[in-house]
């Protein structure tokens, strides 16, 4: 089940760059829910090419439309298949890229592995493949708010231009085209992306989600761990090369002393610090969830590169037409919709870890 | 299934940290595989404590038995069963933390989650749970060495002691007490080390794990990319707060003219780098797997800290007894372990990706 | 995932019988298979309705349309969405069953269960959801061609009217309308239903599938053994009450002197007999597998029936509109499209159960 | 995992006949159950060997010890291992086996497989890997006990010695050595034992279960039917060649009119009939569950059989020692077992399929 994510909410994907629709099927969505279209779309939207110099002008729509799983507005418990049109699909004479590995696509690879490849804008490995799992996202997004629980996902950083200090996060500034919540880093941030886009080439940034409101409790103590489920959605984003949770790549430099999270009790359980990012042992301490991801720069640029191709020619290529500089910001929704649904999934399963649980089910 | 790891070669480990035994159950070994415990105990020996100064002196021989699965020393195709009795699991009084949540442990977590927790030694979130993942780990290293595929894995950086260039790594240079192939900085980063433990602190670090000799053409492309499946399993060991492959959190700095990998032919298809670390798009490239993982310090440190019991009282704690000062060392065997065991289970996948395979075995 | 079956080659099903459409994600077919919609509508349309006067009139083409997976008429490895269409679906109004709980329906079940239901043609629970199996099976099927196996799937009894002895079984009479290969009993059972619907009641018989060319070693030997799969693919359609493998109920009262098949070498493997149904220890024997499911009648009748409403008011209810009288032949496809599904994913399964196969693909 | 059953609450199985222990290790279990070893022990004694003339005398303790998962007799949600020690495995001389595939054994089947056997007793295929099955499913009747959940499963018929109607079942009368709750009924089908005892035979039978007190809602309608989930595990069980559920496969010869349940309201809903056997579309409709399942003759018999050997030479053998003449008695409490595990864990599944539930216990 390659293509398929979660073990209670599950998300089943599927579709191609330029194949005629992609989407996604939602298994285990919890019957009861008030759900319509309008709820995905608000998500797409924030995926959708086109909604700044800085991204691909690529016209398509990315209409969500859902096809099974709800009647009058409210879910049923049935799987949901959510499908979106590629209407732009056959715009592009993709002759010149057929046979040619690009450097830094998964060209190569998917051909090794599977003898054949969807040459057609990259096809199932392309950056269209993420609309599926935002359609899931936003439902899951939809169920957690209902249970009390949000998650803050933006631009931390750009480059070597980075918000250094989480007080300089402003939720309040995120409306800036690279979704970074601190205006003044976001404007430097522009000009060096302009910079590279006069270069022809790309460039790479962190994201960073803060999940809000979850329960102490949440995740599994061994290998689905919050954080470990946590790192396989992010690492399974295409350009994804990082990921760390609290302190992250810095404990290694830590000390015990200061990397322990000591706790208080005023009116309810406080703890000093959170190094930790909100888990311990794979389970949710009730702080917030902090992560961050690396994302590489976008492959795709317009210098000349050297690479071979089918038959093992050697070439130079000069990838035309227009390319995101940079895959940060379209990242945003999607590090966010592949949190929602890890958390949401182990919420579900933490359902059944105590008897008094069942016994309140069942009574 | 939270305390299982695979698809085809699946691990489910089992025990606590002073319960009467550890163990694995490996289920998808394939059969005519020879195998026996020493194959085993020589991975088991290397996490062994009480092997320097820097671990504890925990008196257990971590012994593997081997209760099923083989016959005359071959494997059979059918589960294989690994145990390891816990010798030592009457030693301790635990009257003094059986109530106390210890700072930077799972016992506020677990509590939380179960209503009960097994306070003897850390119970499941015990580093002793990793036996089982080093024994299934073994079985999988066997099988990769017969598939050709090999791998290396050692400390790369103690605290700010840090083999900064690949070049100075030296695999002939690992029979130091911290498997850093680097004499000259591990003998810096053992100083350091023993200053730490003067001070009754600990210390965290990074290891880094290469692996030779996959074929490209491994890895499933959208969930379970090779490098996600590797993140979930090193985020699934105990002190792992981050997880980075190839370039990892470097190409947020980088451009695309500086991170995409040329290519050349020369009898064989060439990189002319290796900034993906060996995965495109979630598949091995045929280039040597690099990835590394940040560990945190030893949260146990006899220093006074502050924290809260089961009664929500607050209290301050001083963690008697010798700790290990360090987890990096005794965890680099463990994070082989959890690589070869992913790595094998999606090679084992990728045997069902063609038309041609399936007609070369049922032919 | 309770909308997903198989491990290695799995369906994800969706869809109601009048919500926009149902469709099928296929994931794990191996790429290089030739593959287009004529494939899957040949299926398709042995389940279609309105092909005889023993089948429901609805007025629907289910036209197969592939979304996903496919280029230039070949699978890719990646996910292939299949669609089907309701063009029918507003067909109807719904007011006088909207809250009535149909006896032998899934009505009060899917309410209980999750606090709505979709009353809209059965919603789910409809016989329309088997159309995204027989997609599947089809797809599986032409694997399996491929492979060597072929299945024949048919009507073994209706009410009394049963071809008692195999040797009657004639492949070449299976033209009328209830997928009976012998004219005698066919014509029998058809005036028989053709009584029913007089009296406006339904009957139900029992379907027969012949698998042949599948090599022994198919099947694993504990949990997922291949008639225990077979068993969960068939009860697992809505209207199927029994399996039964080989000698089936039969066996309650045989000996273990005439039960066993005894075994000679005529220059390959030869079994006398066939009481196990080519299954033994889970594992295929390289002979027929051979099973039976029984299917129970149709539950909507136009007869008046006692029942409750939501409201838990009793009521007479009298289910107007035609009905199949008998689910059984157009059950046929479906059988052999689940058993398809099932044998192929084992197929898989045990690519990975010898070293030597892993050695021959990875040399 | 193919040695692996379950969703939520899952067992994974263990060990050979003749191998140092068989073993379960359960997943899943909820916390805060108080369980010790003689809740495992009453089940394992139930299965036991040397019970009656009609069991191999083969002396065997079968004592359960739990490893992991518990603390001071309640369990942690860790999971929880358990096992059952051989002491009899080096009793025998296999020589005359260990290259002849006995009719009605899976010896060939596993050796074509796997490319090897374990010949000592059968191996994996042996009826003690039924221990591990009950041992999971022991604990997993103590949950249900708890919940209200409550199983009968006892002897129907042996040969053609049948309870005919349910009304003659009397669960007082089940001390009899074939668990059998009819006395008059079971000393015949005694006799009938001993008379094929006398001609070297053995003899198949049927087992019933009803399962008391499941609530409307249990089970998933598509393909994780509570039914199609209780055919898996019951034809996963060695000897089973049959399943059905309700009237199982009488209603190929029903009527619409006769097989559909009516439903009244007296304080509570209330069916006229249970025909469907407690399940509607794949999910408990409130009622008793009731299936049974078809027992084959033991394969092991002591006269003489035409078979073939390894090198494929013709050669007839004789089973010496002494076996189990009928499996069925010993086969109940592995019915009831499996029974168990799979109604608990769509329990578990069914707490998360609707909002309401979820709201519960996360408010």
């Amino acid at each position: 089940m390659n293509n398929s994510f979660g073990h209670n909410y599950t998300i089943t994907t599927w579709g191609e760059s330029h194949g005629k629709a992609l989407g996604v099927v939602i298994d285990g969505c919890p019957a009861g829910l008030e759900l319509d279209e309008k709820d995905i779309q608000v998500f797409l939207d924030r995926r959708k090419p086109g909604q700044s110099k800085y991204t691909t002008p690529r016209n398509e729509d990315d209409k969500a439309i859902i096809l099974s799983g709800t009647m009058e507005g409210v879910t049923t418990g049935c799987p949901i298949s959510i499908m979106v049109e590629n209407n732009n699909q056959k715009s592009r004479d993709y002759s010149n890229i057929a046979n040619v590995y690009r450097p830094g696509h998964a060209d190569y690879t998917f051909e090794e592995k599977f003898g054949i490849r969807d040459y057609r804008g990259g096809g199932r490995s392309s950056g269209r493949e993420t609309i599926a799992r935002v359609a899931g996202g936003a439902v899951a997004s939809k169920i957690l708010r209902e249970l009390g629980v949000t998650l803050d996902c933006y631009t931390r950083a750009i480059g070597k231009y980075v918000i250094s200090d989480s007080n300089d996060i402003n939720m309040d500034e995120m409306d800036n085209p690279l979704y970074m919540p601190n205006d003044r880093v976001a404007f430097q941030a522009m000009d060096y992306i302009e910079e590279c886009m006069r270069n022809s080439d790309s460039v790479g940034g962190i994201v960073e989600c803060v999940i809000h409101g979850v329960k102490p409790g949440v995740g599994e103590p061994v290998f689905n761990k919050l954080d470990a489920k946590l790192a396989q959605a992010m690492l399974s984003i295409g350009a994804v090369k990082g990921f760390e949770i609290g302190d992250g790549f810095r404990v290694a430099t830590s000390n015990g002393s200061n990397n322990n999270d000591e706790m208080s009790y005023q009116e309810d359980v406080v703890f000093h610090s959170n190094h930790a990012g909100g888990v311990l042992g794979g389970i949710s301490t009730g702080q917030d969830i902090v992560f961050r991801v690396a994302i590489k720069p976008t492959p795709s640029i317009s210098q000349k590169q050297h690479t071979i191709d089918r038959l093992h020619d050697e070439i130079d290529i000069t990838i035309n037409g227009r390319h995101d500089p940079i895959i940060v910001p379209r990242a945003v929704v999607v590090v966010e919709s592949m949190a929602a649904i890890t958390l949401l999934d182990l919420m579900m399963d933490n359902m059944t870890s105590k008897m008094d649980y069942m016994k309140e089910i069942y009574k």
